[in-house]
């Protein structure tokens, strides 16, 4: 059965707001070319506080999105790699960040014109 | 230039974060169909506040995504539409929105078994 996201109660709107989520682009993005340990995507995604991070990664695992893999090793080495699911939805994410990387001109052009219009002459 | 929402000064996060938004893609994707009423978009997103729904159709104006026109008629009507911009991104995030309505069971089954793999057996 499909859901539908403009119902309020749809499960599906949550899941929505989790997979446009900035952090899960960008995550997902950065997991495409593969596998990456967490102190790896913790470098890509530039500016990302670690508790964001974990906080991200773990729902990602827990939706299906990633898998987590941890190497019996010394030192421990905890990779984070995208699921068949999460290479589904790669595909629409990256459209998304590709949108926002070829329409910032356009976008910042709008704004400064809105704000023209809407700014009072005396300030 | 291209952005780049990998970098943390760069206008493209924000971007990114403004046009993944849950609000932003349903909205959006209700105006697909042509013009709306604020009133009208309201009932297709269920359950958004006026203040929330008023926020986002002034950002996406903003933006460059939509366009509001104010009729002179009595009672006063407002209408929004999308910019040959906003037509633009419904695209993509039709995408999002689909692979959500498309891929719930698969998340939800996900979360199912990382729950029970992750509750402690007491509780």
């Amino acid at each position: 059965m499909l859901g539908n996201p403009y119902d309020r109660d749809c499960p599906t709107r949550q899941l929505l707001d989790r997979i446009g989520d900035q952090w899960t682009v960008l995550i997902v993005g950065a997991l495409r070319a593969g596998p990456l340990r967490f102190t790896q995507v913790g470098k890509r995604v530039e500016g990302i506080s670690q508790k964001v991070l974990t906080q991200t990664l773990r729902s990602l695992v827990r939706d299906g999105i990633l898998v987590r893999t941890a190497y019996p090793v010394i030192p421990p080495r905890v990779e984070y790699e995208l699921t068949p699911l999460g290479r589904d939805l790669a595909e629409p994410l990256d459209m998304l960040d590709r949108w926002a990387r070829h329409h910032m001109d356009q976008v910042t052009a709008a704004r400064a014109a809105f704000d023209a219009e809407h700014t009072p002459a005396s300030a």
